[in-house]
């Protein structure tokens, strides 16, 4: 690997502030001790201003899926039906997960490219009774596609009093997501995507009707939560916590408040703004539903004649860029931008002018400059330029 | 938390050489790139280099309790046994483990500063018939214990058709642990200890004969090993793996195979002597037998009159080194150093020098002098001084 940085606009991993790199050099201490404790305790103050919460935000050392795989373990008996609308791959994999602890899924089937509406969730708590829990993929990664409605399905959770756990593991910190007062019992995310930290921590915020439920399912051992509870009352995590991404997380958290969370929603929107209006003005065709884009996660079609795998390679190899493909049934048809973290309106004209280069360089017609110019016009609309 | 370093004589995290850490800041990669790959069949190969082994070695991002949890839950189908000694903290956490994933374990009661010995093993085996795997903790954290005889155990678990697990989480990479040779179906171990990388990172080898019976038993989901398999394929991680630990980590690796593995134990082993020299000579008592004494672990009981939390504090803020106190029934009545990672001999004499002075101010009465001379005569006699 070497020392030359690259533009990471992949849906995660994504770019990590030289304040946050620079953090993890910090020296290694006891997990155990005052130091740690210290920090921690603001870590967490922190993770719940980010979540905009009063509940528990607990800190893992795993990757996002395993924060899921926490929430739905803890919460889960045998038998007990959990709602899941299903319109892209980390969705199926939420399904999967509750199949996995022996719960019984009720999936929502939703066409990919679009999300779900409060009403069939309603239809489906009315249908099912006895309900443990909806969950929803916040911002589904494959896709690009954002479920907007959670503050509605909140309430329709409170009124079959189910709980509302969300997946919010590449959007949170880059959109709107007031756990309190959108009614959300469980909220999980990861560290490497809209936090700007390196990877490899995942977080669960856990509400008192979740602990209250909790306490009475199976308990199993890396991902206890009882046990991450007990020890957060002393600051501290039942098991070695992964320290240097503590470090940089303690950083990245205190850039964030430094931002603000409205400022900061705003840059993602407006550079998410900038770069599908650069590609609908290259003429690409995007993949999620007008209504339902996604400010941190754009997806692609890929033009006809032309692969995904070219664009990548000469993305990474001539620009330095770093961009995704598609996931599951969409492998090998798309492309994919992660708009996350520190994102500005330069990497945005960097990336869209590689693109212009690239595709052409590839055989696609377009006008070059028609994708820079379009977005440069929105940033220089918001002011932004 | 300050930029002014400690040194660490826990039994985990240990220090980490400044290159390990500088490694850390390598800029972000895409996990499912060219770069990522090229620098994991690296550290994959270089894992087994240190495991001793032809078998498959997975990286998890988790703490080294995941990794047991990860072992144990891939092979267990409902009820089987697994025999398992316990002799400490961390050996009752695998037997938890095993019970958490309804498997049934046949506990050997072993004292606790004591281990087990092959004719228990046997007669266990011979008693219980139709038992699933062997399960030792080889360097037991909680009590300073190495449970010397797992070749004798290889053997016996080879005669009996059982696995053999080993969990060497504090150990390996500072004693002589060669998984082939020693007939290890599964061996369990922690970044954060003797492979002197920050921890977040555990790993776990996979034999020929443990796939076989994992590809019987339930899958889960982020510990899914056959999961891991599929992708180490390509030199990836099922999911986003913690990056910049897997920098250190291949740093730390290279650093070892630089030293080699039997200058390496030797290293830790005199280091190790020392200690022991040194805190014999303080008139010290050593909460393990002499037979089964770690060389990375050390557990010394309180002298009368004095608590270990007024030893470690007083180390910690007058000379900046942390050390550990007990653990489960042993808490408030012990301390304990780890030997381990970079540990060399003026970490021993630094060490001994501020427990010399930390126990005469706390009013332990001795001759000054008398555990560093020691010390230092161990490393003259080895010609380490």
């Amino acid at each position: 690997v070497t020392d030359e940085p690259q533009l990471i606009m992949l849906p995660g991993p994504t770019n990590v502030p030289p304040r946050v790199m620079r953090a993890m050099s910090k020296p290694i201490i006891n997990h155990r001790g005052p130091e740690f404790r210290e920090m921690f305790r603001r870590v967490t103050g922190n993770l719940q201003y980010v979540f905009e919460t009063k509940n528990d935000v607990i800190t893992l050392t795993s990757s996002g899926t395993g924060g899921v795989e926490c929430a739905i373990s803890n919460i889960l008996t045998k038998g007990e039906k959990i709602i899941i609308p299903v319109n892209g791959v980390f969705s199926g994999r939420v399904r999967d997960t509750i199949n996995v602890y022996d719960g019984t899924p009720i999936e929502i089937p939703v066409e990919w490219g679009d999300a779900v509406t409060p009403e069939k969730i309603e239809e489906a708590l009315k249908r099912e009774k006895d309900v443990r829990a909806v969950t929803i993929v916040y911002n589904e990664t494959a896709t690009g596609v954002t479920t907007r409605c959670l503050k509605e399905v909140g309430e329709i959770c409170e009124k079959y009093n189910a709980l509302f756990i969300v997946d919010a593991i590449s959007i949170l910190g880059g959109d709107k997501l007031p756990v309190d007062e959108w009614k959300i019992d469980m909220c999980i995310t990861g560290a490497q995507k809209s936090l700007m930290t390196p990877p490899g921590l995942a977080f669960v915020s856990v509400s008192p009707k979740a602990w209250s439920i909790i306490q009475k399912s199976k308990r199993r051992f890396y991902f206890d939560l009882p046990a991450c509870r007990k020890f957060l009352a002393d600051d501290e995590t039942p098991y070695t916590p992964a320290l240097p991404l503590i470090y940089a997380l303690d950083e990245a958290l205190q850039m964030i408040k430094e931002e603000g969370l409205e400022p900061r929603y705003r840059r993602h929107k407006v550079c998410a703004d900038a770069l599908y209006a650069g590609l609908e003005a290259m003429k690409l065709n995007l993949y999620a539903k007008k209504k339902v884009r996604s400010n941190v996660v754009i997806a692609v079609n890929n033009p006809s004649g032309i692969t995904d795998k070219d664009i990548h390679k000469r993305m990474l190899e001539k620009y330095r860029i770093s961009i995704a493909g598609g996931m599951g049934k969409l492998k090998n048809t798309m492309f994919r931008f992660g708009v996350m973290g520190m994102v500005n309106p330069a990497n945005i004209v960097q990336t869209l002018n590689a693109l212009e280069c690239t595709l052409s360089d590839l055989g696609y017609k377009m006008d070059l400059g028609s994708g820079v110019s379009a977005a440069r016009d929105v940033f220089t609309r918001e002011k932004m330029l």
